[in-house]
């Protein structure tokens, strides 16, 4: 496809609710990605989570779904290698093969470790800013790994100083380095920060103390989003 | 200091104890790393953890220490830093300033969670290894940390599930790529797999499955080391 500048086509499908949230953390990890590049997205195509039907063409269950003119690709971590592989005269999200190699490990730390500790914190929350659909989808998901949602809330506050000091290796190297992958920062970082732009957008609960080196870290990376 | 050769000289300064044993991880990632540049040492001094005046000279409390030709560096990550910039010809550590600056992350991981966790496990076997001295010095600084050492053992095999699983994220990363820093191994991968060849070299308890993906990997990372 081609847009009316005569250049690439660019769509990216994105969860999106009434109220004007995002949330979905691969989403962001997707816009803090083409900001670096300084790639622009012609057209956005908002779903929700029950909107399965919207994004069959892709092969995908979830979004992010970057359509690059006749390149679908889903998963926020490939859609990260095409923009990489594809746009090599654009600022890099991994500095080399050994950045793309260890930026890996932060997707897979991220994945397995971070969304869902985070989720434990922002999931009931989240509920009030979705359509009775997606909040029957958002349960039924994810209940059966996390218990009753409202149960999570109970404890949280006694959680949470477990929670930030799991953050230590992560706050420590961004004070060394200035973000994870140096004084510029990379997809690393962006994993990292998108994951507490969607605590903000799915919750008022503080995650990260006001005075944490991340918190201020977190919102400066989220800032480079358009 | 000048070698037979008529080469830079070069010495470390390791822990090793009268049974033969390297009870450092810090000082096995020098080994891995000066394996990984070829970089030959002349000369090695054996230290016990109370050798303290043995070490005086480079300022430091602490092996591993390398003098090298004129230069004196405590402390793995700066060593690890002086091979990358002193040799730059030689295979690199990092890939890459990004390469480098995520490694960093991983030192501070091993320093933070993975050593203090490893150390959970095998301290208490480590004495068996040691001089009266030294089973002193231990006790006197690592009981104020985890208490008495005896008991850490009482409960090992009920904690070393969580242990294990904790380990996924570098599990699934290795798995991925091969190693953490791609298809060669870099100081990430040293820093990692060198916590476990003091695990094996200070305890017959076995902290990985035989099974497990992550226990071949640091075989063969440590089968580098000189």
């Amino acid at each position: 496809m081609v847009n009316e500048q005569g250049g690439v086509s660019r769509t990216l499908y994105d969860l999106k609710t009434l109220d004007g949230r995002r949330l979905s953390p691969f989403g962001q990890r997707v816009r803090l990605a083409l900001a670096h590049k300084d790639i622009a997205i012609d057209s956005e195509v908002a779903v929700r989570f029950v909107d399965k039907q919207a994004i069959a063409f892709a092969g995908s269950q979830t979004v992010p779904i970057l359509v690059d003119g006749a390149t679908v690709i889903a998963d926020s971590w490939r859609i990260a290698g095409h923009l990489e592989d594809e746009y090599p005269d654009r600022p890099s999200l991994f500095g080399g093969e050994a950045g793309r190699a260890l930026s890996r490990y932060f997707n897979n730390w991220c994945g397995l470790w971070l969304t869902p500790e985070i989720a434990s914190f922002i999931l009931f929350d989240m509920l009030e800013h979705l359509d009775d659909e997606d909040r029957a989808y958002i349960r039924r998901t994810r209940e059966p790994r996390f218990g009753p949602l409202e149960s999570l809330n109970v404890n949280r506050a006694a959680r949470l100083p477990a929670f930030r000091k799991a953050l230590d290796p992560v706050r420590i190297t961004v004070k060394q380095n200035g973000n994870l992958s140096g004084a510029t920062p990379g997809l690393a970082d962006f994993m990292v920060a998108a994951s507490f732009h969607w605590a903000e957008q799915a919750s008022e609960f503080a995650l990260l103390d006001l005075d944490d080196p991340l918190y201020a870290w977190s919102r400066r990376i989220n800032g480079q989003a358009k």
